[in-house]
């Protein structure tokens, strides 16, 4: 039990920082480079203190820094947490990866089974010389 | 801001999902297979209803099924989730190589300084003959 508490701590944080469309859509603006608060406002329809707490969260999560610029905080996107987060997550890769491989062997089998009729249907009469009719 | 509310809802209950210790440790277990609730709930010293609560948060989220056997439910992991979840911050993974790689290099160039004292230290005994026994 104790495995799970310890150090956990952080990934909960990130992750809960991440559960916000409002949040998660701020990351991918900083993710085009730093930007002020205002800046970081901008494409939101909600109020002034909803946009600050929403930075505080992701400060908390230390998902960004934001400094102090003259009069404005500029915010800027920071990576640490993000790569624990994917380290998180990458360690259940091969599950998607089994699953898209499944996929493809399923597709590849449904290919070659519409083939096959087609080859037989072409190749039978020349080989057997017209027993076609068998079973049908 | 339509782009930040439609289709984040998945992620968002994906992220949630993963923002706690419990689940996330039920998940590692079923990264091993599939298991029974009974098994899941073993490592955990918490009430039955809070690990039927902690299952249903991650069964809602996409992150596991439950299937009926015989009496009892067997849970296992469902990737697709995970797959958005991972495609979502793996957009950032340049900033944690970036920063990575500026380690290095800081590293290498710490590395460069020191090296170059040492050179000049060992170089100039060389050059004056046998002074190694100085400051001992």
């Amino acid at each position: 039990m104790t495995t799970t508490t310890s150090g956990g701590d952080h990934l909960s944080l990130t992750f809960a920082a991440l559960a916000d469309p409002t949040r998660r859509a701020m990351l991918t603006r900083l993710g085009q480079g730093p930007a002020t608060v205002t800046e970081l406002a901008k494409p939101f329809s909600i109020s002034g203190p909803a946009i600050t707490k929403h930075l505080k969260v992701l400060e908390k999560a230390g998902l960004i820094t934001r400094e102090k610029e003259a009069q404005w905080r500029r915010c800027r996107i920071e990576a640490q947490r993000l790569r624990e987060a994917n380290e998180f997550i990458e360690k259940y890769r091969k599950f998607w990866e089994d699953s898209f491989d499944r996929l493809e062997v399923y597709l590849q089998k449904l290919q070659a089974k519409d083939a096959q009729p087609a080859i037989k249907a072409s190749a039978e009469p020349g080989v057997t010389g017209g027993t076609e009719g068998e079973g049908i």
